[in-house]
């Protein structure tokens, strides 16, 4: 009998903030692959007969590749397995998902997709700001900082990016945000926009800096430090708590 | 001795998506303020004996004022109570949370903000599709199809909103989508941009139709119908789950 697979949002990495439907399928699970120690609260909750397969990156070693990831999952449901892929933040943004789903369709693996709770709400919420305000601040964009080589995409739409009605959440950027800074000023965001670091969102080192664009930019050129980190800016990172 | 407000979010509507933590507090709280019948099921969890506002809109009768809300928040916990706000999806997003935020802050309130899962997130669960990708879609951005006076907002980014390489979630658009596709289409968005429209997700009625921004628009023009909807454009859209 083949298994299924079910790709889980685990959210930012406190175990409250996972769903119910989240909590119930890791409680079920006979193999659960994981991408970083941030999960290791959560990994609490699964069997304790469960296999967990961590397949992130880790100090000494590369992360696996994105093909044998997707090769497991089929493995492991063609075995009868009931898997979980749990993928931090929400699956859906900045999560490589796509892959996986095409590897899991091709196989005709049956398989779920459970919505979660994004770094960037929780990061607002951590912080009490909303993301959108009515008439001056209507869209909410988010962003990844790097890209396939781990440097700033070249092409960014700068009229969006540096758009002073949108708030902005900058996710694994702390390192690129200097050079991001540099071209949203240039192409006429105001150096003051309000702007907000979160590293470790919801974990127990949580961090919030309440700043500017340039302070920020400025702040991370001196050294990003190694936390986790999530840039939110716009109108409304100045909001106080 | 003073209560205290959670802001929580319920998420797209299935008590399941709800997360551990809002589910804690919706069973704790004393007094429940929510907006919508589509959280008939999350309030099941309440304690038989909590009070239950409906501060929403309903057939026959107009929602309260958002003044009103904020006073009912402050004078509920100045009472004492555990007061759980709920609001669908994120509150953060398109939550009028900022306005809540302040009135309590005002008054000295203790409170915190629950973050959720994002309606957008969980359409592209239920479509099983990502909401980026790699080099193609890196952007993702959220905006409103109504504005104060329910009509489309007039000032729009349109080289944001055009732009063919982001995937665009637009909540409460049902009935602005035609005028939205027609702008969208005039700054230089393919006709045939892949389009989903997901009504009522997470509930029992859910409806995914796959379609483009060009037909889509035709076929919201002719009917919206009734059904709470999300739209989500972009090049992510016409994946088959």
């Amino acid at each position: 009998m083949t298994g299924h697979v079910a790709l889980v949002s685990a959210g930012p990495g406190d175990p409250d903030l996972l769903t119910v439907k989240a909590l119930r399928l890791i409680r079920a699970a006979d193999a659960i692959l994981y991408d970083d120690l941030s999960a290791r609260a959560i990994l609490d909750h699964a069997r304790a007969d469960a296999r967990l397969i961590d397949v992130g990156k880790r100090a000494g070693r590369p992360s696996c590749k994105q093909g044998v990831i997707c090769a497991m999952l089929v493995d492991l449901a063609l075995g009868g397995a009931r898997v979980v892929r749990l993928k931090s933040g929400d699956a859906a943004i900045f999560g490589r998902l796509e892959e996986e789903l095409l590897a899991l369709r091709a196989a005709g693996i049956a398989h779920e997709v459970v919505p979660g709770v994004s770094s960037a709400s929780a990061a607002a919420a951590a912080a009490r700001i909303p993301l959108t305000r009515r008439l001056t601040a209507r869209r909410v964009q988010f962003i990844t900082g790097h890209d396939v080589n781990g440097k700033l995409p070249e092409s960014l739409n700068l009229g969006a990016l540096a758009d002073p009605e949108a708030t902005t959440a900058l996710f694994m950027g702390k390192r690129t945000f200097p050079e991001l800074a540099r071209r949203l000023i240039a192409a006429g965001l105001p150096p003051e926009t309000p702007a907000l670091l979160a590293e470790s969102i919801s974990q127990p080192g949580q961090r919030l800096t309440r700043s500017t664009v340039a302070a920020l930019a400025a702040m991370l050129a001196d050294g990003p430090g190694e936390a986790p980190g999530l840039i939110l800016y716009g109108p409304l990172a100045e909001m106080q708590p």
